[in-house]
């Protein structure tokens, strides 16, 4: 069999699981959440052994450092993922909501309820809990799943879907609710993206070269997840003290994450004496600065931002630094530069802020607080699929709404037109 | 300059425009729509002499005959044009709707607002009165757009987009707020589905070709519009009567249109009697009926129908017709062959509607009424700008709503992560 038939086929089996899951109750689902999750913990020693084989691989082919640490699970790492299966038990079941309804003139009920997609794609790299995640949210929303991971944990991902499989199955769930693809060409993924009728939605989680290629090839619908160039904007009017605060956290608390700060930028009026406190700060928790040339006029050591780094996702201890005339100079420069995902303004001046959140284009717009919280739990959504970069379906954090669609039910007596 | 730097810049200028229009203000969007309104009756002979243009070149070409009538404009067809844009001025404004917010223990207020797109591209055929109805549901949901239309209408929407501009313009709107692409080579179009960081959303408006041709080489996201394979069964609970009027009506009211039947389904119980009198109604009405090896069975003249026509979108006075066992295996012959657009059931007995609703994959299900009432007016929108047959973002007919994205905004007192 080809690749293509290969994926084909498997996807068909999802689209018939996905028929069944639109009508399952919640409680059917939650007692299925709860059996994988027990059945995780259970089965530990079997996941252990396929994730040590998928490590040694990994070692073999001198895999990046980085890469193997989030490769390895361990039963700390099982026990989470237990307990994300089990939280996802309790959040409210989004299908089944009406959310719109109208009689109108001629008698005709319309209502609009939200209803699963059917059969999500997610296509993702090397992280084993991606597998488990993923599966928990679109089996709670209803939704049958082909997931496809990194080659680098593919033992480790089969024997998780096979685990989850079973434990799901023993409670009612269809088989082929969570369709796991093993073959790690990257054919498998172009073969996916070209499933029009038989994938309804697909989700890439990775990095930006990942997120391209999928958008690139797909003619299944895409919702972009991701890159983060964020930026933190210092206004004349900003409380100082708050700000280095927040601009530094911004920075270092987690800087791998797509919400940290990529580029300050400090209005000029306070340049000089915001910009050595801050610049001391940063440089003393080993953040390397990189500004324009108003900044190296004020601290001549600092090496000098290029053009490509402005729009830069660092994920890393790294940061530009720009000196801007005012609010319009700096939304001009997130506008341009920014991954419309999330970007902030420091200031205590509100006709500032509401001009800032009303022209930045991105999905969260903060006002005296950090890019940090540009997640799903901090959101209070109690899960998170990713953050949406484009601006169709769902943007920034995306809870298990963003895993549903809707349908028109529309009930008559024999109208016609 | 190559046809993609061409279509770059105008999108560009459009993008420019989009900032501004964000924060334009209701009565501002409604004047300008009023003020073009009038400008189209004001200006209707150069909108004719362009229009003659036009209609001689296309039959020169020999184009066909109802591609001609579509593309031909009179005085009564603009006054539709002015009069659409005036319904516009009159619909809510979608700009600016709170519709989530949330304190978080963290004192984080989050709130989430419906905004603009930014840039929308349509992509369509040859009527003329899409330019207007794009451009004014496009402004008055504070959009951008940057519109190409088929080329046989070249004269006629360059002429319309320069009154509608001049008109926007002395009301307030930003120039570029509505882009016309004068190129009429193919490559335009697709250097349209290119622009991924300057157009945020297009929307093919057309045949099923245009539309394939857009989803093929777009990499900006897409909302589909369209074809419409819709389905009628006849249950054996159905009360006859009404079955008879509503499945003559969905095929024959105006069988154009993506909304009509295009397969008959009827529950075998019942066909020996139903078959024969709405296949003689049909007959009286021109219908050319095919009905599969069941059908030929009791009407043993009606042509046979191929596997090719159950996945047909006629658009003509043609028919299918299938005889079905029961509910489950008319829902599983609609979801093979549908287009997921509107399929409806005729039926006394509440479970087997219940079942047909939930089953049947389509953005519009039916219970004892016609498929013909998908439409954005008789949805009461109040507009359409078309009929979405995926199910990323909007689905089913598409108001002003459909025109949005989402926005979050967070409020904070110097928290950090």
């Amino acid at each position: 069999m080809l690749i293509k038939e290969v994926i084909a086929e498997q996807a068909q089996l999802a689209q018939d699981a996905a028929l069944k899951m639109a009508s399952l109750t919640t409680e059917t689902k939650n007692a299925a959440l709860l059996a994988m999750a027990d059945a995780l913990e259970k089965r530990q020693d079997e996941i252990l052994a396929a994730n040590v084989e998928d490590v040694e691989t990994a070692k073999k082919n001198s895999t990046r450092l980085n890469m193997i640490d989030r490769l390895i699970l361990n039963p700390k790492r099982i026990a989470d993922m237990a307990e994300g299966l089990r939280q996802t038990a309790t959040l409210p079941d989004p299908i089944g909501r009406e959310d719109f309804h109208v009689t109108r003139p001629n008698g005709l009920k319309i209502r609009r309820v939200r209803v699963p997609f059917g059969v999500i794609g997610i296509i993702y790299e090397a992280r084993p809990n991606v597998t488990v995640d993923a599966a928990a949210l679109c089996l709670k929303s209803g939704n049958a799943c082909i997931l496809r991971g990194g080659s680098e944990a593919i033992r480790t991902n089969k024997k998780l879907t096979d685990i989850l499989n079973d434990a799901a199955i023993s409670k009612g769930i269809p088989e082929h609710a969570i369709e796991f693809v093993r073959i790690t060409d990257r054919d498998a993924i172009i073969a996916m993206c070209r499933l029009r009728n038989l994938i309804d939605v697909i989700i890439p989680r990775g990095g930006a070269g990942l997120i391209a290629r999928v958008v690139e090839h797909s003619i299944v619908p895409v919702i972009e997840t991701g890159t983060g160039v964020c930026h933190v904007y210092v206004d004349k009017e900003a409380n100082l003290e708050m700000a280095l605060k927040v601009a530094l956290s911004a920075k270092i608390s987690r800087p791998s994450v797509c919400n940290s700060m990529e580029t300050l930028l400090i209005h000029k009026y306070i340049a000089e004496t915001f910009l050595p406190d801050i610049a001391k700060l940063m440089i003393e928790h080993g953040v390397e600065l990189r500004g324009d040339a108003e900044c190296l006029k004020i601290l001549p050591d600092m090496k000098a931002a290029t053009d490509k780094d402005w729009s830069t996702e660092y994920n890393d201890l790294i940061c530009n630094v720009k000196i801007v005339d005012d609010v319009d100079a700096a939304i001009a420069h997130i506008n341009k530069y920014n991954t419309k995902h999330s970007d902030a303004i420091l200031t205590e001046d509100k006709a500032a802020a509401e001009k800032f959140q009303m022209q930045v284009d991105s999905a969260c717009v903060y006002v005296n607080t950090s890019t940090r919280f540009t997640d799903g739990f901090e959101f209070g959504f109690g899960a998170e699929i990713g953050i949406s970069t484009q601006k169709l379906h769902a943007r920034g954090p995306m809870g298990l709404e963003a895993l549903t669609t809707m349908k028109y039910l529309i009930e008559g007596n024999g109208q016609t037109r």
